[in-house]
């Protein structure tokens, strides 16, 4: 199940917020489209974020027109700067932008940038193709024939453009012929878990059983969890695990219940920058928590909190699964060395 | 806002299920109303299930006929252990049912069965809500003024007759101009925070902030969260709190931040004869978990797990609230010693 779809002149993308109901394409024509499609989680998913946001900059290069090359330019790293600010957690987005904007630099006609743009924008979703394909094969060695995974949010198909990031390992041990078994939370408040993961796992015929976020410490009790799966929207220097609210509980159940936790993800979501107090969560809107399918389901006016986003410490991830490798603790000395190695996905680079 | 009606000859209760949106009264005239009333959750708390079961066995016997006293007995022996059965984990079902059983036993005629069994149905009332405002009363010192205090699920006057477990003392540490703030965990399945927590605060003008179960450890991590205070449905000798599914992480989740953990919670919750090995954890409807309000929310066919409870260990308690007083560790020490002692709501007993 590819959420996305570009036959070289038009992009559509699912409109994830009506799945598992619907199946609804929507277009993607431009920078303004690929923001709301971000902004209101029609499409999610920290790869797939980066890749959509890197199709409408670049198909919005076809529109602008300006009196020379550098006029052009300026116009389209307004719209990137804007474009940039569509979600503000996952590193993924800024990413794709600034390689887009990075690879134009060199171009000296409009022409030249628009090819150029579109261009870029086809190798990221290809890297990203390629990354989840990679983790599959790099993670898949950590799941046992036997194994239950417990997995968060949708980091499969969905969040990606194919086989997913944390989804990736486990269907190919399925289909290596292992017995593997999911438990998937459910995911309050945009309930990904539960219309993402349960979707797309029960389309593959993949064992999965759906739990509330409640029950997770009662299924680590139980012995009922192997291992942690799951994705991440931006992984730090350090080690630390950015990603869907909740991870973070997940993690101090896996420590106390000494359930190895993994984080999977490509090598774009990784941030060598900035430091932990300096990543913006984002806040979203009451909406989320207080209607679910159109339907209220708290007292009108109550107050609401509701953050997208939450950190996990580096002291309770078992490893990072990268496509560059999986990196144990010390972390930062294991990203560092994985930082300088070549891209492994470049050989398959289109 | 009383959850249940009793004029002297007629029970009503509100359908839980339906708020906040609506307040609808039901009757309750025997033991069928009251069982599936029980069973269906449109009455929940352990007190309240407590008090409804004890109303539904009394009103029964003013039906039953029978050849003699003893085959009359016989009959509501029958139909208590029935009753016994609409939800497995609160003690408090039990407790009440037996409470009129052994009233009873010492009547030997019909209208005497009928009237002492009236009797100790408003016995067990009038307790549960006395219980729950020396709740308040014992609670309240435990909450200084500016605490933010995170509670979990309804135990509130909802679950109870009045006042409520956990937030009797919030409500008496506000009466009292201490500055308490709420932060009301959502609670999935069933959405007890969301629904009825956030509704009863808000209509008592109690500062309440709503997230789902994903953000516990988020609120934590950020210092924004001062005591955890969550009801009760069982708690055994050595301290083990039984309690809505989600309470176990919330425990630990608390621990690692140094937060304290009060479970509160009325006598007749506590169990100090089973052994935590035998306490039998609900197993509900699937249709809690992949359908809210009507809407299906997961895929149809989907597997699901849904545990309404789960199990807290005594070395995650701060302290054990109850009407005896406050028991530290050693939970056993303190439970037994407190056992022993006179019910300290029996000269507020009408």
């Amino acid at each position: 199940m590819r959420p996305i779809s570009w036959d070289g002149a038009t992009l559509n993308v699912i409109d994830q917020r009506m799945l598992p109901a619907k199946v609804t394409w929507i277009p993607i024509s431009g920078w303004k489209d690929a923001f709301s499609a971000i902004r209101e989680m029609k499409v999610r998913g920290a790869p797939l974020i980066g890749v959509v946001a890197a199709f409408g900059l670049a198909l919005e290069t076809k529109r602008i027109k300006g009196s020379s090359i550098n006029a052009i330019k300026e116009e389209i790293r307004k719209i990137a700067s804007i474009l940039e600010t569509a979600r503000p957690t996952a590193v993924n987005l800024k990413w794709a932008v600034d390689r887009v904007m990075q690879a134009i630099q060199s171009e000296d006609s409009a022409d030249g940038v628009r090819n150029r743009a579109i261009k870029e924008a086809e190798w990221i979703m290809q890297y990203e193709e390629n990354t989840a394909k990679r983790l599959g094969e790099i993670g898949e060695k950590l799941i046992h024939d036997g194994d239950v995974v417990l997995t968060h949010c949708n980091a499969g198909s969905l969040a990606t453009v194919e086989y997913g990031t944390a989804l990736s390992p486990i269907r190919l041990a399925v289909k290596k012929g292992k017995q593997v078994r999911v438990i998937a939370t459910e995911t309050r408040p945009a309930l990904q878990g539960a219309r993402l993961t349960a979707f797309e796992l029960m389309k593959d015929g993949i064992d999965t059983t759906l739990i509330s976020d409640t029950m997770v410490g009662y299924v680590m009790s139980k012995g009922m969890v192997d291992l942690v799966m799951l994705g991440a929207d931006r992984v730090l220097r350090q080690g630390y695990v950015i990603n869907k609210i909740g991870t973070y509980q997940i993690a101090v159940l896996a420590k106390r219940h000494l359930i190895p936790f993994y984080a999977v993800f490509p090598w774009s979501s990784v941030d060598m920058l900035t430091e932990v107090g300096d990543v913006v969560i984002e806040q979203r809107s009451p909406r989320e928590v207080e209607m679910i399918r159109g339907r209220r389901i708290a007292p009108k006016g109550i107050k609401i909190f509701n953050p997208a986003f939450d950190v996990t410490e580096p002291e309770l991830v078992t490893a990072l699964v990268t496509d560059r490798g999986i990196v144990y603790p010390p972390f930062e000395k294991g990203l560092e060395e994985a930082d300088k190695k070549q891209y492994v996905s470049a050989d398959m680079h289109i």
